[in-house]
């Protein structure tokens, strides 16, 4: 069996609906013979039961193991992937949320400080993914080009949509991308997005794809989670896994990563934050280009900034990040 | 993007847990370009959910369908696994999940002989799978050697068990095989094993792994079901999604399946009965070796028989199936 590398992989909140496929995933794509399953181990999602089911399925090639401890799970980490936040819980209000997530991630920053600084990449997709993979930066010590967060569903469910209206092949739809912060105040770029290659925007206000029915898309887009939630009855779990498990693929050097990621952004004009851009995720980490649309659609990436500063700023005002200012004194990098 | 076949698979049951797991293994193992999702579409269990978490996920090259009328799903298909049984439900007798899931199976089978005569292998997974194969197998018409069932997790549980115990990679645990029936009654053959090439039977009633541990072991072997239930909080549902897809995978073309299926037998030894053999499943279906064990273990195998014989005649006793007799009529070719 030909592993891409040897190189030990970490899946933090293993036992989860998420964390369990990725493992799936990375072992099934061949990622690392070295994974390692951490969890914070509740008897009713634990590692251990994933682990074995994995040994189960006939993975003889990798060494898997399952651990609690995360000085057992960190140290010798080049690559992680971390789903492990807390889901809302009745009674929390969005701050509490928001609030207990960044804590977690705080943590995680901190045990990669601790346990393995020469850790090459680390995905982040525990809600909200912005803030979660900002403060995991913050803390982890970590260079700007190393950790990433999910940010490519809200492409893949436009690049969907657009192939179930023109009745093509998903991979004909080509350059569809969202970009800025993750819900309801993303970004969706039509400019770059050709059907079977011809440009979108010589379809939209055709005919053939009203403007209305464009701005309705783009709606339906943005509530995308909502959407399978009442498909599924449950929220999706194998599209997240899957997207974030190709991503540390690509900085393993396997198949480039096809769609946007977060990353964090401080270039003048857009400063301090974590956002999806234009990016290339590959061996050197992740690299950005600011994406270029129309008038309206940067406008609306300006807007998406601003919106995802405020969330930020509030993470300052609840103490559970410091002003921006002091970021340089735990992070050098930022 | 290199499809195994552009021949249409089914996945019954493709909005459970193992079913939609089978979706995402099948298209991750590029199996093939026309997946089709059949599922009797509970809201909360929806396969269209699952068939958008797919594209969702970036599979943009395959064709990938939802529906839950089975002249949809079964016409023109040349490949199904079937998930698709009900779970045992409160107030249940171990004779009502039996009726039940085996009504199921005659159902299937009718429908696989009206729509998709000319289909090609069948898996079948869902409980008791001994009886519910032999069922489909029966009313769907097709040749003994088209319809298997998922026995390899208890192969793959004795292979995980002694790689653990002598701490080696499981690759280098080989010839673990259980054969006859699923469950309690299977026969645990150890006279093939070997560990690091060296034959188990060597080792075992040495200090190092005396007599009564490998005892112990056959006995957690057949609990293996249990013991994931312990861990997980949930019934396994990644290892037989992941190992019935790779059976379908070796029949397609695909590498070779590693560990023995359920397959129909009638050899004057074991007669009109769906026990795990010594199977090789190629692009010619399935065909099998009985296995030659140590007397003792070849009289465990027969017990294993008597016991699925007992099972197979309460299907007629409970007027499900045809006495055997009458077998031919509605098969041919048993």
């Amino acid at each position: 069996m030909a592993f891409l590398t040897d190189e030990k992989l970490v899946i933090v909140g293993a036992g989860g609906m998420i964390g369990s496929n990725m493992v799936q995933s990375a072992l099934m794509m061949n990622l690392t013979s070295n994974i390692c399953l951490y969890d914070v181990f509740p008897p009713e999602v634990g590692p251990v039961g994933v682990a074995e089911e994995m040994r189960q399925s006939g993975f003889v090639d990798a060494c898997i193991t399952a651990t609690a401890d995360p000085a057992v799970a960190f140290t010798g980490a080049k690559y992680i992937i971390s789903s492990g936040g807390a889901p809302r819980k009745e009674g929390m209000t969005r701050e509490d949320l928001l609030a207990g997530n960044c804590k977690i991630a705080e943590g995680l920053g901190k045990d990669i400080q601790k346990y393995c600084p020469d850790v090459k990449h680390v995905v982040i997709i525990f809600n909200p993914a912005d803030l979660t993979g900002l403060v995991t930066l913050l803390y982890s010590g970590l260079k700007p080009g190393q950790v990433t967060t999910l940010a490519a569903l809200d492409s893949t469910r436009l690049q969907s949509a657009l192939a179930k209206k023109f009745g093509v092949m998903q991979s004909k739809v080509t350059g569809a991308h969202t970009f800025g912060g993750h819900g309801e105040q993303m970004a969706v770029f039509g400019s770059a997005v050709k059907i079977d290659g011809k440009p979108l925007y010589d379809i939209v206000g055709t005919p053939e794809f009203p403007t209305e029915e464009w701005e309705q898309m783009k709606k339906d887009v943005t509530q995308g989670g909502a959407a399978i939630i009442k498909l599924r009855g449950r929220s999706s779990f194998q599209s997240p896994s899957l997207l974030s498990v190709q991503m540390i693929a690509s900085v393993m050097g396997g198949e480039p990563f096809r769609y946007p990621a977060g990353t964090y952004v401080s270039n003048g004009k857009y400063d301090h934050i974590m956002m999806a851009m234009d990016t290339t995720l590959d061996k050197n980490g992740c690299t950005y280009r600011v994406p270029q649309g129309t008038p309206e659609e940067n406008a609306k990436l300006d807007a998406s900034y601003e919106h995802l500063c405020k969330m930020r700023d509030e993470l300052v005002t609840l103490n559970i990040v410091p002003p921006i200012s002091e970021w340089s004194k735990i992070n050098p990098n930022l």
